[in-house]
């Protein structure tokens, strides 16, 4: 079983396609660009979501739902946003098939054409903000915190399942507030709340800082970012959070009279996580056997396997035990399968990620234990069955703990900081990595660093009053940034 | 505040768009046919979401997600499915916008037409089986027991907020099986799932029976239907499960081998809800102050205003009562606003349905009492504020059952038997509801009935074994209907 998967040294984008398939999170479909999201993926999507929303409501966000389709004349109406976003999209033109008159199937009836073409929503800025003019009249109205569980489109030429695909899933916040102030102050929040998710339940290491000009959302006056560090040292963009300034409320007329009576355009923040995220958990613990999921999101956080098989003296155990994990808040799965021998299960469940696996066996009874195995260490150990519920759930934070660690290990590992153009090169080429360096702040040196390396700046970190030389232009500088080839 | 809205007498559907409208349950979008399904809306679709789930988990399921999209060819591999569905729907043509040379925005860019167009999905059976060609070959596959939360678009030409639209949201299961016995079981076991589901949870009596032939999904071998009965006598069908028969695994050669390698066509079922079960719960529940939502199924159960306003003695109260009800799972909110009176914040927590409002007042206060309001039925009570919480989680299933046993109550009182013909438009006409009689198994007399006082056969009942006569054909009958006009 293991062996199908292509190791990371062979070849990185094999071995994360390999994990993908093999390991059931998603598959191709027949739609270009769009995958099937199979239950292990989906499963994993399903307890970041819990989490998250968890966290959004915390802080005062409700959810509430928009159209998938965006008329067409929204997207003109704010300049950068259609430059980013409105171009490659799904185009509606009609709204009706009809029998082929030569008998081949349907085709477009020409007669149901739409007025005006719709577009599949590629984010919701512009349906929200146009809907937010009619919710928003008074300082009374403000803030408004909102939150949307969507599906949307951006019809990407190269695809790969998680990390870039045409449709994903996604959560999109959109707030409103009185004042500039409070608008940073809530976007800064978010980029928080996403860090301390990514960290917490994805055991993932993420570096704060915000996007230069050049990588901003589309649209925003400032974007706060957290990047991840991938195993190819490849830096993920995991989240964003945007502070959008006046741009849409001035493009879609969203004004609110304060206290004095006075008219003034809404300040704005937008934030969102997708299913890349998947992406990034795979990519941040999986190893040549397979998938590691952080038990804080793995649907199935401990498999007991009966072995040989599960007959009726091992399932009363098996069962017994179940219910003391599922009693202490452990999500539990008895492998009852009669077909399959245990070491055909036990590479299965490896492949899986499932972070704990619970061997029991006649022969480890009659001693009164069982043996336990921990996916990310690959360990077994001998336990006492009586407490082993215990041992379990205290494992369990053992090895989230532990995924985090040597991740940050190995994104430390990979935090090279270099003072000129050679080293620059040499690290992105060689080592791979984050690169932390000053940068002077232009766009040239930031451009010309990308045109020859293809690195970009990830993001510039939150470092006041230092100052020093940019490697590349030699110019003084006194932002410091961090460099990374990325996906 | 009550005052804006319409009352049931008057018009009875303005009623409903003035509830949706100003309990903020949904607004109007820019897009035709689609709405802006707003939080207090968005939060009772939750709770919908979060009960089914857990049911469907129960029963073995596990969710996934299949691509929005479906391309056009597959629509024409299942014959009655294509006739049913595939025809209103909306068309992708392009994917890529360019800007209008003309300076006027942006247009399609007529380069990028697809080479095969794709509609965005109005249910998913094609793209799910397509699917599942790959994921089945062997008994040892089989069932396939898989859900999926999604959105998915119908161009209806007549929309209703909730009832109708031309986007909405809803769970679709798609399972598979080894035979057809297991299928027809799975169908109809989900039919009891849901049925319980609208009278336990959104404590709306339904009628549980199966669709004539002219009224089944299209490509199911036989529906099953639950039927809730709205205020103003008509019927809404609030879910339906559907046995497949080897349609869809015809259609798209979906085989397995069975334990004797014998390949067979594998068997299936598909059911769903959807966010029409939201426009149910309103027209089941409310009343001419507002909306009423069963406390199971409301984002906030019982509000504490503080009498006249919050001050910091009452606040200290309210806080101290809110921390024992959320100890007892009550979802609770404090009306903290400052800026409103008393009466107003009544009205409006009337209009948006929480099942029990709880003031707290100095005059009642120093009598150790707290006034407690119910929203079904009006009543107020002073209730000793030590134990309040204990009163209040009784009250919360006492309005659940009270408001299930008035909906049914409505519903009996509203279930006709007739034996002629102008007895049955008698009813239809002036009484409304449902009406329950023979049928003689014909679809003449079913379309006949239906042509002439637009009431359809809601279901067939399952009653063996009885013998009459159709009111309508006066023909020996054996089947016993419910016939109604219907949403």
């Amino acid at each position: 079983m293991a062996k199908q998967i292509t190791s990371r040294e062979e070849n990185y984008s094999q071995w994360y396609n390999d994990i993908v398939k093999k390991a059931g999170l998603a598959d191709n479909s027949a739609v270009r660009g769009c995958m099937v999201i199979k239950p292990l993926g989906y499963g994993i999507w399903e307890n970041m979501k819990a989490q998250l929303d968890t966290m959004f409501k915390e802080t005062g966000h409700l959810n509430a739902y928009f159209p998938l389709f965006i008329p067409k004349s929204f997207l003109s109406k704010e300049a950068q946003h259609v430059e980013g976003f409105a171009k490659e999209c799904a185009v509606i033109t009609h709204h009706r098939l009809m029998n082929d008159p030569n008998g081949n199937g349907v085709i477009v009836d020409p007669s149901a054409k739409l007025e005006e073409e719709l577009i599949v929503r590629p984010t919701s800025e512009t349906i929200i903000w146009n809907t937010y003019r009619d919710w928003i009249q008074s300082y009374r109205d403000l803030p408004l915190l909102i939150n949307q569980w969507a599906n949307v489109v951006r019809w990407e030429m190269r695809t790969r399942p998680f990390l870039r695909t045409a449709e994903f899933l996604w959560q999109e916040g959109h707030t409103a507030h009185a004042t500039k102030q409070e608008a940073i102050e809530e976007a800064e929040m978010i980029h928080e709340l996403y860090a301390r998710f990514a960290e917490d339940y994805m055991a993932m290491p993420v570096i704060k800082g915000s996007k230069t000009e050049n990588e901003r959302f589309a649209g925003a006056e400032d974007t706060f970012t957290i990047e991840a560090l991938m195993q190819d040292g490849k830096a993920l963009q995991a989240g964003t959070s945007h502070f959008l300034g006046q741009n849409f409320a001035k493009a879609f007329d969203v004004k609110f009279s304060d206290s004095s009576n006075k008219v003034e355009y809404v300040w704005a923040t937008s934030w969102g996580v997708s299913t890349r995220l998947v992406g990034g958990l795979i990519m941040t613990h999986s190893d040549d056997e397979g998938l590691v999921i952080p038990p804080r999101l793995a649907p199935t956080q401990a498999v007991i396997v009966p072995i040989p098989k599960p007959t009726e003296e091992l399932m009363k155990v098996a069962n017994a035990l179940a219910d003391k994990l599922k009693a202490q808040g452990v999500r539990v799965k008895i492998d009852k399968d009669e077909k399959k021998r245990p070491g055909f299960k036990f590479a299965q469940h490896e492949l899986e990620g499932v972070p704990i696996r619970i061997g029991i066996g006649m022969r480890d009874l009659e001693k009164g234990q069982v043996e336990i195995a921990r996916r990310d260490t690959k360990e077994k150990t001998s336990v006492a069955l009586e407490g082993s519920e215990r041992y379990v759930s205290d494992l369990l934070v053992e090895i989230q703990d532990n995924l985090f660690n040597r991740a940050k290990k190995y994104r430390d590992d990979h935090t090279t900081e270099v003072e000129n153009f050679e080293s620059f090169k040499d690290v992105i080429e060689n080592k791979g990595g984050f690169v932390k360096a000053f940068w002077d702040g232009s766009s040239e040196t930031e451009l010309a660093i990308k045109e020859e390396t293809k690195a970009t700046i990830r993001c510039i970190l939150p470092i006041k009053g230092q100052k020093g030389k940019d490697f590349y232009s030699g110019k003084d500088a006194d932002q410091v940034v961090i460099y990374a080839k990325s996906y």
